[in-house]
């Protein structure tokens, strides 16, 4: 198992970056190839600890920034590191890809480079949060900001491929993000999308969920459009971090207050580490050719350890081949209709 | 002053509705009209202390419930408590309306009743939520699932005058709610609003507002449809209450932990209030020619009470009037030219 890894993508890259690939090396059963300025990197590794022979430096000498269009900047910086990245894995000379760069031009590139698996609408992010029972995957999560329901239906096996695959959820729960739980809510989008999941076989489609049920985990698998979701993923951490700066106030308050939050603090942190998305190892970019994983733009190298297990985990459990069996088996099923 | 209160709608009506109207006539200098079953909206009053002038109660046989379809309720349904309180600020025997009761019916009951504010194309909801300065109104939060662009430009004014002249926000900042900030960033309708947005005057637009900004009070009024809006507010609401649940666990640890958790209470119960959308007097029907007050489903008396103190506030401040003196304008400067 080789994980190719942007070492220039993000905002704590390359440090951070090359860290977490560190901490991967020396605790899973896996091989890294960082990828970026050779110099640059072997600087930052000649401080590590590790087995030598389990990572190498691939050279890139072009980064893509945060502010480069999405699309240019893949046109352009074909010697981008997370280019380069893409390549190694199309060229087979890694078994899966992750990057904390730019989500736009890391799409992009994906699609460009990897291409679409044939029969796949449009690919999805699935960004993977965490729930009161477990993982919660969302997609879209970002890739599609205008969907029809037929991609939304694609989404939903997708999701539930990855939940069954990755997280071991057996029959995962598919729910539709929605205003309200009756059949009949929502935008037009919502409505035709959930007649389409109700007689959508393959899935285990349990209705509309509620934006306030989303933590609850009622769903394993949140099927949305790729805005809504992003507006999804995003509020959650909105609203965790504005909560707990709120919580820091009162926690300061006085000599008295600093020593209550002391004795709470393990418990505390164990909070706010299950609202963190980060934790979670990145979202895979399902419906490509290639395990492809966007880790969050804040990695530090903990993210980064998580994101590269996930890797591991999309290209072990072979998800892309389970979601080719299910665009044959429903083409197959079309034509024997 | 005086605000009709549909005393049969929301979840712990008709009890907490009637005990909210007491706590208004008892703080503020205001009459209240509960509207609903006369005999038992009576044996509640007896055991409450006030100025018996201050209350009247408005008979009606009739109660929208929660399943209820939103039409059909109001059609059929024209002696319940929701349509005949809407009703009293039609007859001008109220100044504003306040009901907790079904959503869709109360909307839809109120354009019905009421009719929307000549030129607006769409009322909408701006539910009020707290952010680390102040408030923001987020229109629209409900309403309207499937928006055109020019929709939510009548939204960021109706919204701007709300806060404006509810909250006191001089030259309120308009947000778009988007899935990133730069201007050619989201879904067709988010491009196209941003345009309109743009270049729009008598509005202080600042751009887009990405969801894990809200809680931040970078936006005075967040711009959205809907949909988009309806998902954020319960994402709120569900990410706080899973976030207190999780720290319950905590606190609850053992005894140090939990004599450390009472320490802190007086501060986590303020967090948490900051939090909670009930304690912040519901939400205007911004766009109908009448002050209407959407309050929580969940409201309790202290809820209801905020919400009478916004409907007063809705009437005293003339934001209908400004609204159409906004219209108005607009209309004159077309025909200029």
């Amino acid at each position: 198992m080789r994980i190719a890894v942007d070492a220039f993508g993000g905002d704590n890259a390359p440090c951070e970056i090359v860290k977490g690939a560190v901490m991967a090396v020396n605790k899973f059963d896996c091989d890294v190839v960082l990828v970026g300025d050779e110099q640059t990197i072997a600087s930052i590794l000649e401080n590590e600890e590790y087995s030598k022979e389990k990572i190498t430096v691939k050279h890139a000498s072009e980064v893509v920034q945060n502010d480069d269009s999405a699309t240019l900047s893949v046109r352009r910086k074909k010697d981008s590191s997370m280019v380069v990245a893409l390549n190694l894995v199309k060229e087979g000379e890694a078994d899966a890809v992750v990057s904390a760069g730019n989500t736009g031009a890391y799409l992009t590139a994906a699609f460009m480079v990897l291409g679409r698996i044939e029969g796949i609408k449009r690919p999805a992010l699935g960004a993977c949060m965490p729930n009161k029972n477990g993982m919660t995957v969302i997609v879209d999560s970002g890739a599609n900001s205008d969907c029809k329901p037929e991609y939304l239906v694609q989404f939903a096996h997708m999701g539930s491929i990855y939940s069954e695959n990755v997280f071991g959820v057996k029959s995962p729960k598919v729910g539709l993000l929605n205003i309200g739980v009756e059949e009949k809510k929502g935008n037009s989008l919502a409505k035709e999308t959930y007649a389409l999941l109700k007689a959508e076989k393959g899935i285990n489609f349990t209705g509309n969920i509620e934006a306030r049920e989303v933590p609850s985990g009622k769903a394993d698998v949140l099927v949305c459009d790729g805005f809504s979701g992003n507006v999804v993923i995003k509020l959650i951490e909105g609203v965790a971090i504005t909560l707990f700066d709120m919580l820091k106030d009162v926690f300061y308050k006085s000599i008295v207050t600093k020593i209550a939050a002391a004795i709470l603090k393990p418990g505390l942190k164990e909070v706010k580490k299950s609202m963190d998305a980060s934790e979670y190892g990145g979202a895979p970019l399902l419906g490509v050719n290639g395990p492809v994983i966007k880790a969050h733009g804040n990695s530090d190298a903990k993210s980064i350890h998580n994101a590269i297990k996930s890797a591991m985990l999309f290209s072990q459990t072979n998800v892309n081949d389970k979601i080719r069996e299910f665009l044959n088996s429903s083409a197959d099923e079309k034509i024997e209709e």
